[in-house]
């Protein structure tokens, strides 16, 4: 198959040696022509594109941030010329893709949960699907099969789920998280200064803060569509951390050792369904 | 030299690993006849030791928790049996072990830097210490100039900090990270019943739960003395939180965006002097 990628950062470009590996042939398209070298040099893709010629292909991908996502989307369905029989988005967020492409004959939502540290083409990896959910937005379309069969070929296990659910649940899993790790770098820095501190930074605080270096240019537009959400998870989460704050203070050991030993067969309950994503524990 | 090593859990075993490496006769020495059996089935040590035994060795480092730590340093020091020239611990917080230890000749306290996930000798690996700092309370005790030897034998870099420093810094640096990771884990956890929530748990999510499997065994002691510092540094956490929910709900997307933004270099430069410790980041 001809597979078209719209956007050769991480996600596009992973996609790209993913899909290339499988036998198919992948061109990429990017405004960034550096990203766009940065990405042929990689491999990951046969060859560049531009937008017109990307839709000449039998599947267009589109691996940019969400804003650009319904952007595009409005314009391939606006403006009169004729789209692949096949297209999907890999943008964090459901409902606005929907939205924007509504009457788009086509086209697909979904959202692969995949990612790994760095950015770029240069931090691209085929193996970051395998195992891993890769939501779509159930239909009945004749393109869904193919997207199905493209998605399985990543190693990705694809799951359907509405786009209300979808955008609901991942504020909890993606959004807070991330804006969890912005904090925490925010309060570590703020006391980085005092004696000692830069000498103890150790494994667990980089992981801890892994997230916080993450683009806006990538979270701004999903963050400001679930702000009222987001903002009722964090606030949630603040009130998690007063009370484990106010059980240290009280001396309510036992207490705290209970808020401990629960928080194991919690993480091993959330990650029940999921094949790739055991959370680990570190033992400092 | 010949090392014993008391505590064959991960950090021991390590340990064990990384100077037998060296060209070291290390012997393991544990309570806990499975963990011991563990170890030596992982190759971490030339033998298994008595307590007794271990005191006969030319090093003696105490890799268990830092209630036992305290607790052993005592019965060193006062059971009038003899020791060797050279002891050091691993653990965690450096003041309750200096003051259990006063009067004990030739100990050092010590904190590596290292950890990776899993628990026990199973998951030991002699690289977890190589371009860590591993803290020592500086002196100038004879015994220094051998532990500051065996440190650089693992590939550590051994940084002198007093230990009242180095409690406070690393309530912020290990124990925020920590707690954190509890907090967020309940936070899920109290919705993870909810449609779709377990469909959408990726790389990010458990990169932050990484530390919430941790065992209370390890951590009660270390947060119990820490545990007016940890408290208000939570509650420092939970503020941070709050504003940042703040700023979603009131819409301040240019400001989410400079918090966003200033994160990166907050991280690059909490991390500046960190050889091992770079803090990557996740697309999503």
């Amino acid at each position: 198959m001809r597979i078209a990628v719209v956007g050769t950062g991480l996600i596009g470009s992973s996609l790209g040696l993913a899909w290339r590996a499988a036998g198919h042939t992948v061109s990429g398209c990017d405004n960034d022509a550096r990203a766009l070298e940065a990405a042929l040099a990689r491999g990951a893709f046969d060859r560049a594109v531009t937008l017109n010629e990307a839709r000449g292909a039998d599947a267009l991908v589109l691996a940019v941030p969400l804003d650009v996502t319904c952007a595009l989307l409005a314009q391939l369905r606006d403006d009169g010329q004729s789209n692949p029989a096949v297209m999907l988005d890999v943008a964090s967020l459901q409902e606005p893709v929907l939205q924007a492409a509504a009457g788009l004959p086509g086209f697909v939502a979904t959202h692969p949960m995949a990612g790994r540290e760095g950015n770029g083409a240069a931090a691209a990896d085929a193996a970051i699907f395998r195992d891993q959910s890769w939501i779509y937005e159930p239909g009945d379309g004749a393109a869904q099969a193919t997207v199905l069969g493209l998605i399985a070929q990543t190693g990705a296990v694809p799951i359907p789920l509405p786009a209300a659910l979808h955008d609901r649940a991942v504020a909890l899993t993606s959004h807070v998280p991330q804006l969890l790790a912005i904090a925490l770098a925010h309060c570590v820095r703020r006391h980085a200064d005092e004696e000692g501190v830069r000498s103890v930074v150790g494994p667990g605080l980089a992981g801890a803060l892994r997230l916080a270096r993450a683009r806006w240019t990538m979270w701004g537009p999903l963050i400001a569509a679930e702000r009222a959400r987001d903002a009722e998870l964090l606030e949630e989460l603040a009130a998690e951390l007063g009370a484990l704050a106010n059980l240290l203070r009280q001396g309510e050991l036992a207490s705290a050792r209970a808020a401990f030993e629960d928080a194991a067969p919690a993480v091993a309950d959330i990650f029940r369904y999921a094949k790739g994503n055991q959370g680990g524990q570190d033992s400092r």
